[in-house]
């Protein structure tokens, strides 16, 4: 229960001074120390020193440092800094080696192989990774396809195989591979159970250990990687629970796909090995390096497909992918898949999911069916994207008490649906392989390609479109670990072979029209397989608005390259569709939905002011001397603003520095303690005149400069100048915003100090950016009335639900006597776990809500 | 001659000031008007308004704006510049709508039609150089095919059929096919004669119309992708000799490919058609935009690799690759590609070049041999590399003056040797092709697959790939439109196949070693096919550094997609290899070579200092107030600058701005031509008190200003504060170097001024940073004794070639009576082309050589 009681809330009342306060963080309030030593998530803004902490002082220093990195939860990362820091490390590396080398007058081996070590640590990790990555995938697979099948049989000889393996070498079923019952409404009632208690364990675990776990993860991870602190999304537990939670989801029929949960996990596995290595627990761009990685293994493993991984995390995951993450990517991809390879899960001997080999080629007129298949994709995305938000909007406000009950629910529900279809009732990846087939060969599941079945068979694939895509909507974002690439697959799939179908119908009725003039007599002339292959592509890059990459992947999955254009034709076209209705795929909405501090790199604006118009003026600023230790704590203790420039004096405001509140916090505590500094001390943030020659000021160096305090004047005056970083970013008041933009983007600062002819006129961050695009664009989109006309329709949905549930609950109350209850909405039991957070805290993720801004 | 006389010089002697002449440019010597009149060239900094130029002043204005473009070969873009004069122009085109909306009340169809236009206008652009790409590609395919066909035969039905058109149909060879005579010698001379021709006029070709069109161009490329001004590089006259001089260079059966030429005719397509539209004539950062897209479809095209040219462009062209380029560049690949296919020109009904299929999957134990080939890979594309700048500078330094002489010698002497080279003889694409056949299935070339020929065939493989690594040395780089891909990939193939042979012969001989015991008993186990495409991989990753595209192309060009795995193994294998021998393939080596300025965003650097030990200190500044039109004059013509900071005055050296050389060059003359100042005329580089209010002072707008001129104080005072950046980048003397320069790369800025306090205390180039880079880190690399006995060594090679050279032309004349002269060393006859350039001024390229700096 202390854990509840210690749990963070990030929905503080905003200050009412309006503009000035958007620096403000809402990390003021301090978690109890007790329950978060576990330094997990990202590695922040460290106040280490270049060297190696070795010594007992110097661990201490690093623990405490450790420590103050608590306080960093829910903001980002200044990589200006970053960078900074890490390049005076290596400096001071190589002029660590060039006094060793003047020393010792050559260099040991011992040395030499330490150094060997250092310098490929980078690749004992992400080979470490890629093997952790491929074992779990190889996992993963096989107790989802037991999982799944177990749903409808069991084996005979050994209960642990599934259907396939229990079969094997047989064509379809075998005597030892039994269904359940010989009577299909017992198979129906013991499907509808393995479904929902699938689903129960999958959210009660999620729920109770690792509520970060539930969901996609995509974009989160990729406000992490752009440098957004979340401490425990990757830690340790999230990524156990999501690895046993993602089978069971999966097999519990939801429409949920397993590639974001994929990412998810291989990211969680990239963080917690590189936490293990010196060198990425203390730089924050290597380890983005690391999990831009292991993101692209992720799906790289979940599709086998290692190029399309890369591309993957290059398209959407990166904001900023330099070329040496992509052979970092490239190489992760690599070993991940190869293990996986090694492990074959499926007993195929390939990688690739499906292989299909197509032996026609397509035709210039079937382009016009293509584009068919494009909108199709577009407008799928669009609709997707739409109804989507608007049930996870409904799902925040109402159904957040109750995410187990959902899930199951869900489960039971999309299991009573889809048994009685052929192509639902089956697992999504084996109904694709199904509706991608070629017609000849021998391959025909329940006459599929039966001319006679045609109408029944497009019948069947409509309805199957149709109640997927439903699905879909109401399932993709409930509290178990879900993916949307695969249902997004499924639904292209059956939507493209009914297309296919239909076009065949055709060309076998009007054999000798015009459009069908290329295609040879008395020889099969369409291949509705095709037609559902393109309409998987299609919804994939309709919900995720990529273009590249879903072209890679399609090829990896089924190695039908003659389709190459038509692939490309397809995927342009829903591209195309989509970008009518907004920018950026599901992964882009969830972010702008959550409200993370995310700058889109794929969007551009166009404001026309500068940046004097965004600029928080007058910010709160520190004199450079004169200020007494007191009244610093006070303006610490005043305002929540993440940190303070540092100028020469009130009156005159040349600006010199910048000071960070974690190291002021850090530096103020440190000098209290260790040197009895009394509150009158007077502080300087600028080095005093002589005491130091400031010729290489970058980074802070605060162990050193611990010991030099005592020297500057005693604990009547304390020396801040080490914590200050000289050289803030800093641009003209009339720069336009466009730039300043620009310059977070792609250089990463976490703060731009405004200066103008040497004086501080105000400071800039992010959010300010974010806020004002949201009042220059969104003004008009949302009007008060059309907001509250949804509110009123989620309202009376939430009665419906109400009523029902509470209907429900009598009747089944009534018949059980009262022994089974619904809704379990008393608190989980308390756990050992300090990382497991409770599930409320997921809907205030977060940082405050953009509409107040409007 | 008049065009030899005006060419310009770029080696001009550097002054003695050391480190602050490193922002002078070259250009200051200017082109005699009448034969540089045309625009070419990527687009630059330009002065225009928001406004479209539609009335005749305004049009009066563009003229001169091009005028001024001149100056600016040789230089690079201001992409912040650039990026605010677009926004400004979006803003000014907003509000025009919006007082047209106020005005008429709504917005009429022609109107609607034009706004459409305008927003279409890229997609129009895109769709029409991507079939110009796609029909030339055709083009070039059928004629290259012919012409190296007819150095063997002719078709006696129609004589402009190539042997497969003439023969459709049949398997190898028909009677309508003639070979030029049944007695081999015959055949040979026939051979080398067609071979020598094609060379020859090739190089007259590009050395009287396009010097520019001679190479590969990639390197180049990247360069002006990057922002890199060089005119009449992608003009028209270019893309015209390019295309003409591909297809004689390839069929001459020179080692060199067709792939940086198609890049480069490739990008000449877009730029010349993008000139056409209006938005990219003004502007920089659109016409990049098209310009990556255009070099994908150049990949694309040259093999059939629509994904790959994506990636290529990617990987290798852009610095930076916004994810709307990616979204352009897939399109233009597409559409060119599409344009491809349907043109079909081998006939073989798609667009894969060489369809590969495996029947077999690879082993476990293979991946030893792969691992072989990959290591090989490395060092060919280290060695091939180092070797290869070598003798580019021995051609730079004694060959450039017989450029066709040259290219005509190689020509025949790769004729004389590889005719009877069973694998040299052929085109590079057949013999790959050859060697990737799986030996079962009946195709068999020469015997290839024969178990008793295996050893001959190793010698001939082995001795085709040491040849064939000699000429592509000391070929790529002649003056012939030529590419290293695809004789990098023979090269590898050639080896692969030679490697695959052998681990074949092992197996046979010990059948049952347990390095085979994944073999299955009697069936072929290895396919030295595979090996042969891996070492087509391998060897083509090892050139270029890449590795993603690579393995997708290899893909494309095969669709040997269960070779995925091993293909990444290898390609990371070469990777891992040839980094050890430094970083950047061949096209940045050659772009260090040529000294572009041009900063590498795959490099890290750790300097370790601050900006103000690399800037140039004191730069040359304007004051605000005070100067006479005539100090300005003095000040322009005294110095190479390309721009001047604006500075409140000399005494307090407040930062006020920056103006271009360009724009005050421009400025001044407009001032004396129209207004009539006086050479006292005072000039204010300020906005005077209370004339305008400067609330978006981004920008340029010059049209305005010259209506304003008048009224601010008649001829005796001037304003130019219309022409004053007034938030130009600037830096705190402090902020650590690596940090400018990723400033430099990441935004783009021409200058970035060094301001402490409000004061000005230096500027930063590019090229400052550049200098200060070579500095740090090849101090040691190159001694003086090692470039020394380098420069030895290359005079005694020169010496043998005049002596050789000397003796065969003695030879020659007496032989033919004086008749034949060799070494056509007269100047090129006048042509009336203004883009034709002196070939000498290629080796005038680098701004400055390099090693001055050491």
């Amino acid at each position: 229960m202390n854990r509840r009681t210690s749990s963070i809330s990030f929905h503080e009342p905003r200050p009412a001074a309006g503009r000035s306060n958007s620096y403000a963080t809402s990390v003021s309030s301090r978690p109890s120390r007790s329950h978060t030593r576990r330094i997990s998530g990202i590695s922040t803004v460290e106040l280490e020193t270049a060297e190696e902490p070795l010594d007992p002082t110097d661990h201490a220093v690093a623990e405490e440092i450790a420590e103050i990195k608590r306080y960093e939860d829910f903001t980002t990362i200044d990589w200006v800094q970053d960078a900074a820091r890490e390049q005076q490390r290596r400096k001071a590396r190589r002029q660590e080696r060039a006094g060793f080398f003047q020393q010792k007058g050559r260099i040991g081996w011992r040395r030499t192989l330490w150094e060997a070590y250092d310098a490929g640590q980078g690749w004992i990790v992400v080979t470490l990774v890629g093997i952790a990555i491929g074992l779990n995938a190889a996992f993963l697979n096989i107790i989802t396809e037991w999982l799944s099948d177990i749903k409808l049989g069991y084996c005979t000889t050994a209960f642990y195989l599934n259907e396939s393996f229990c079969c094997w070498g047989a064509e379809s079923g075998c005597d030892e591979w039994h269904h359940w019952s010989g009577w299909w409404p017992v198979n129906y009632v013991i499907y509808i159970m393995f479904s929902t208690a699938f689903a129960f364990t999958s959210a009660r675990l999620v729920k109770s250990y690792a509520p970060y776990a539930a969901g996609s993860g995509i974009s989160e991870i990729k406000c992490i990687i752009a440098g957004f602190v979340m401490k425990g999304f990757l830690g340790f537990w999230t990524l156990l629970i999501k690895s046993i939670g993602l089978p069971l989801a999966i097999a519990s029929g939801l429409s949920v796909g397993k590639e974001g949960p994929s990412v998810h996990y291989a990211v969680c596995t990239g963080n917690v090995i590189s936490r293990l290595f010196n060198k990425y627990r203390r730089n924050a761009a290597k380890t983005r390096e690391i999990l831009s990685a292991t993101a692209a293994a992720g799906v790289a493993v979940a599709f086998g497909s290692p190029i399309g991984g890369v591309l993957f995390s290059l398209e959407e995951m990166s904001n900023y992918f330099p070329l040496k993450t992509m052979w970092r990517s490239y190489y992760c991809c690599l070993v991940a898949t190869a293990v996986l390879a090694a492990m074959n899960p499926f007993r195929t001997g390939q990688l690739v999911m499906f292989t299909v080999r197509y032996d026609r080629d397509w035709h210039y007129f079937e382009v016009i069916f293509y584009i068919l298949i494009g909108i199709f994709g577009g407008l799928y995305g669009a609709f997707v994207m739409k109804w989507n938000l608007r049930v996870q909007a409904f799902r925040k406000k109402y159904l957040s008490k109750f995410p187990i009950l959902e899930a199951s629910l869900l489960a039971l529900g999309t299991a009573v649906i889809c048994f009685p279809n052929m192509f639902l009732r089956i697992d999504m990846t084996e109904a694709m392989e199904i509706l991608f087939l070629e017609c000849e060969g021998g391959h025909d599941y329940d006459e599929l390609c039966d001319a006679q079945n045609r109408w029944r068979m497009v019948v069947t694939l409509l309805l199957a479109t149709a109640l997927r895509l439903f699905l879909v909507i109401i399932s993709y974002g409930c509290k178990v670990p879900a993916g949307i690439f695969v249902p997004s697959m499924a639904i292209g799939a059956s939507f493209g072979r009914m297309v296919g179908i239909m076009v065949q119908a055709l060309h076998e009725r009007f054999p000798d029209a015009a459009l069908f003039a290329a295609c040879e007599p008395d020889v099969p002339c369409i291949t509705p397989g095709t037609y559902a292959f393109l309409g998987a592509g299609a919804a994939l890059a309709g919900i995720m608005h990529l273009t590249v990459s879903v072209v890679v992947i399609m090829f990896e999955l089924t190695g039908a390259l003659t389709y190459i254009l038509p692939t490309m034709i397809v995927v342009g076209i829903t591209k195309a569709v989509s970008e009518r209705f907004g920018k950026g795929g599901i992964a882009d909405r969830m972010i702008w939905f959550n409200g993370f501090p995310f700058l889109d790199n794929k969007e551009e604006h166009t404001f026309g002011v500068p940046v004097s118009q965004t600029m928080t003026a007058n910010p709160t600023a520190l004199p450079a001397t004169g200020m007494k230790i007191r009244q610093v704590e006070k303006v610490l203790a005043e305002t929540k603003y993440q940190g303070f420039p540092v100028i020469e004096d009130e009156h005159s405001k040349i600006l010199i520095g910048h000071i960070g509140r974690t190291e002021l916090r850090y530096a103020l505590d440190r000098a209290k303690k260790e040197q009895m500094a009394s509150p009158d001390a007077r502080c300087f943030f600028a080095p005093q005149e002589g005491s130091c020659s400031a010729s290489t000021p970058l980074g802070n160096a605060p162990a050193v400069s611990f010991d030099d305090m005592a020297d500057t004047g005693g604990q009547m005056s304390v020396d801040f100048s080490k914590f200050v970083d000289p050289t803030p970013i800093s641009v003209h008041p009339n720069l336009p915003l466009e730039t300043v933009m620009e310059v977070f983007k792609k250089l990463g600062p976490r703060v731009i100090l405004v200066e103008h002819r040497g004086r501080l006129t105000g400071l800039v961050t992010v959010k300010d950016c974010l806020k004002y695009q949201f009042q220059a664009e969104h003004t008009h989109d949302i009007s008060r009335a059309a907001a509250n006309r949804k509110d009123r329709q989620e309202e009376r949905a939430w009665e419906v639900i109400k009523r029902t549930s509470g209907w429900v609950r009598e009747k089944i109350g009534r018949a059980s006597g009262g022994r089974l209850r619904l809704g379990d909405s008393s608190p989980p039991p308390p756990t050992a776990l300090d990382d497991g957070r409770p599930a409320s805290r997921e809907a205030e993720v977060e940082l405050e809500d953009r509409r107040n801004v409007v």
